[in-house]
């Protein structure tokens, strides 16, 4: 088990119309989640909303902020209990035995558009062996051609773009490895969150985007700008792409500051809390079985 | 009330392989669509397996066709029963107010890319007045620009590629519409299903796409291609855009034919069933009511 | 007659392996430019190759730099006479009567994909009259859509680009209206140059693009952009777009400072020398009669 | 030396309202390729006019075509008489060396963009040994990703498309095969004219496009789509891209029937003519000496 102190500081300068606001920086409630400890600061009087979308579990808060500056302090205790696999173990699901929610995930989007990529796909990975070896050869082929650089792709930016500019963020790394694993059709979603033991040269925590693959019956988490510790991701929402999981929408006049992460993992021994690291098995934020019932089970064992 | 006999017939010469099928031919259930006496029939000794997307409503069956041909008839009796509004009592909805669920269709998707469109459509549509007459506006100036003209778009062009090229089929009109209500923050959503009264010159009866607009509190129906006669339209899917609701998505090596579409309305004036006809009220395939009750109801007044 | 003393500064920060540099900082020689008391200073000792592209005229100084500061200081005084017509007296040629070098600006290039907007041009500036007023119609619209904002392209950024997302710089205004002339088959060309008298708001002098296109039988000035008084602009080159005409073009590691323009427009009036100012004929810089012998020209009268 | 017997007849249907055409059928005079015997005829009677570009040697035919049917026919003979070089002579040629004329062919065009193509070309292509390899490595790279489909691309197709979605026609092949070239620096351009030699599966002779690249001092030809036999290649232009050397370019409603093109490759062994085949020299249609002093200087040795 891993144990996370999280805080999120974001700041705001809104424009005399005011501006309405959509955040994805709860965590969300999964099975092997858990949230505690939650804390929400705000430096204008406003009501936020927090809705939990059914299907995904992220959680959405709205808020209209008013003239001015606007802040925002999250923070909360996360708790992670990660499903582990043996990679050799997970094989791909054909298409008439995915679930219908995972179907979905292998449609394009908007910023991974796997419909222009089947050729280049299936050149590059048909003939490779089906299951968590050939996910991870789509991952490596992206990191071994994109080179990570801040301030080189934008909002617009997507799969394709990155395919032929070899260069961009975390965000731009996991559209184009999304994009390549539906285009052999592995359902791979978009996954939001913070990272976690990021290279010092990177600089402080952050915002951080990756993947989930979907294997034997799980959505299973990748990393491809391999620049974090994936058993330390605390995770904010899944979702098609960059476009269903923005940490912050604005609609009206804003300017925004950059934002400040804090993430402290803890280390408890005797409690069975860990620090994250690097490990070889596959690493899933899905379970079969509630995050209290896992506690319970992994006591027993 | 409206009364449709829907016939849909498909054709595949599949390869040694086999191939795998996803379809989303059958209509939805919905609050204000009835169907009745479905009729499947199957060239191949296949078991299909229709599965409900509780999200949409969309059905999509799903099943794995053998060498060959395979031939699939599909029939059904459907029935309509608008919920109907004046378009002048109509309004948006503050995005502070949206229902999470309409939420999620203000964001870009693959073939409707609002990001890209916030500038010109905030140009074009920001200082018009903010309800249906504003929907219709953006209807209106799609229809305006865009030549409707087979076989000029393919399965990757897109609302951007639209309204560059001016160029296209019904669902190149549907995706330019929706991107450029996102644009301005107006939930907009993909329906397909089939056309009903479109101009003879246009052909025989025909799958059809169009758009779903969220006002008020509930999705209307509009037609930017202007082709057809929206009251007639029976609606199998909605979705962000084509990738969520393909007719037919297939996974292996299939030669396609063209599909055989027969849509009869019938007409039975003492049951209060009619011929679908333009009207001049907004159209909605929601209802707050099951259509049993919606019926029973009507009969009352 | 129009004289300017300008003066480029630029600077460059070089990798160990030395970098090539092609530069486009000479005005050229024209019939109505004339170009004297040049002076170029280089911080290394190196030795510049200026060779004049017989069909442009545009002037690349090509050279290699070695490891470290590269300062360039280019000077020199440009004195234009342009040749001015009536715009309503300006139509457009037909495409079997256009000289052959003008033939070449009708075809769509890498910045300005003319061939994508052929029916949105027809649709938008079909029903125009032919002539100078349409390009000015032309002109307007694409200053009419587009904002002025720095930073808001890059040097990917093309005519479609800005068409969709309706903002951008100089080059970018440049490029639209480049494109929409040509797919209605009007010949427009890419010019370069420095600006002269933009709004203080827009910080000072700068390098600037522009557009010329062939009416009657010359190449005519034109500013989409709308920032600057034509007159005084001094021009280094022509092209088909930016891709041609680059101010520089680096070949290696090199880091680049902002450049340092300087332009003074001097008034003589005894010698028949005033200063730039807005007007309402239409300026070329295309001359059937060398510089000197207009010069003459215009004492005789 | 090789001989070559050309017909190339066009078919179009006019509109009331006429059309204008530019035709790039003539087969270029250059030293390596000489044209006699000429035909031309025409069913209309109109009065063609055929320029030469100085630069480039392409032969334009303009001409304005009256409504209903134009049938032209156009033959030759053709001799040519290549430069060959052995591959492993040839190298790069620095970009401070590049003659002016070479130098414009390293920029991006508009179905080349190989500025969007610098990282990964440097990645792909930027540690191999530069020289006639280092191109023929480019095309063996694109020959391998892309397959040779009719009716999968368009006239706007590009060669980012291509690299996107791997799959095209000759021209397709150039594209791609030009923007890598350029993108490390090394001047390419595009070659149109008729094929030979090509596989029977392709059908009859056709039109093709090909690449050229400047090595040494010279140009020389690549067919990265590998179709058919370059030594019997006959050419009509070189340009930038196919922008710039249509075979036939329409302004006004036109229809268009496929070309019909026939090449009979002669034998002469008492004359030296040979039978065009695959040769492991490279071949440049460049060359220092006029043709008919290379047949003397060849008669010689």
């Amino acid at each position: 088990m891993v144990r996370i102190e999280l805080e999120v500081e974001l700041t705001y300068d809104i424009g005399e119309q005011g501006a309405d606001f959509v955040f994805n920086i709860h965590p969300a409630h999964t099975h092997c989640q858990k949230v505690s400890l939650e804390r929400l600061l705000l430096s204008q009087p406003v009501s936020p909303q927090v809705q939990t979308d059914p299907n995904t579990g992220n959680r959405y808060m709205r808020l209209r902020g008013g003239p001015g500056e606007l802040r925002i302090l999250y923070a909360a205790t996360v708790e992670l209990l990660h499903h582990r696999s043996e990679p050799g173990e997970l094989s791909e699901v054909p298409i008439h035995s995915l679930p219908l929610e995972a179907l979905n995930y292998i449609y394009p989007s908007r910023y991974c558009e796997s419909d222009r990529l089947l050729r280049l796909a299936m050149n590059e990975f048909g003939q490779l062996w089906q299951g968590h070896s050939r996910v991870q050869a789509i991952e490596e082929w992206v990191r071994r051609r994109v080179t990570f650089t801040s301030n080189t792709s934008n909002s617009n930016t997507s799969a394709v773009d990155t395919l032929i500019e070899q260069v961009g963020v975390c965000r731009d790394f996991a559209h184009l490895m999304i994009a390549l694993c539906r285009a052999v059709n592995i359902p791979a979603r978009f996954a939001t969150g913070t990272d976690y033991g990021a290279d010092i040269a990177l600089g402080p925590p952050d915002f951080h985007a990756y993947v989930e693959v979907f294997l034997g019956n799980r959505w299973y988490i990748f990393d491809p700008s391999g620049t974090a510790v994936p058993m330390g991701f605390v995770r904010f929402g899944t979702g098609r792409d960059a476009a269903d999981v923005a940490f912050a929408t604005m609609f009206g006049s804003v300017v925004s500051y950059a934002p400040v992460i804090r993430t402290v993992a803890l280390e408890d021994r005797e409690a069975g809390v860990s620090l994250p690291h690097h490990c070889l098995q596959a690493l899933s934020t899905d379970s079969g079985m509630p995050y209290d019932a896992q506690v319970q089970a992994l006591g027993r064992t």
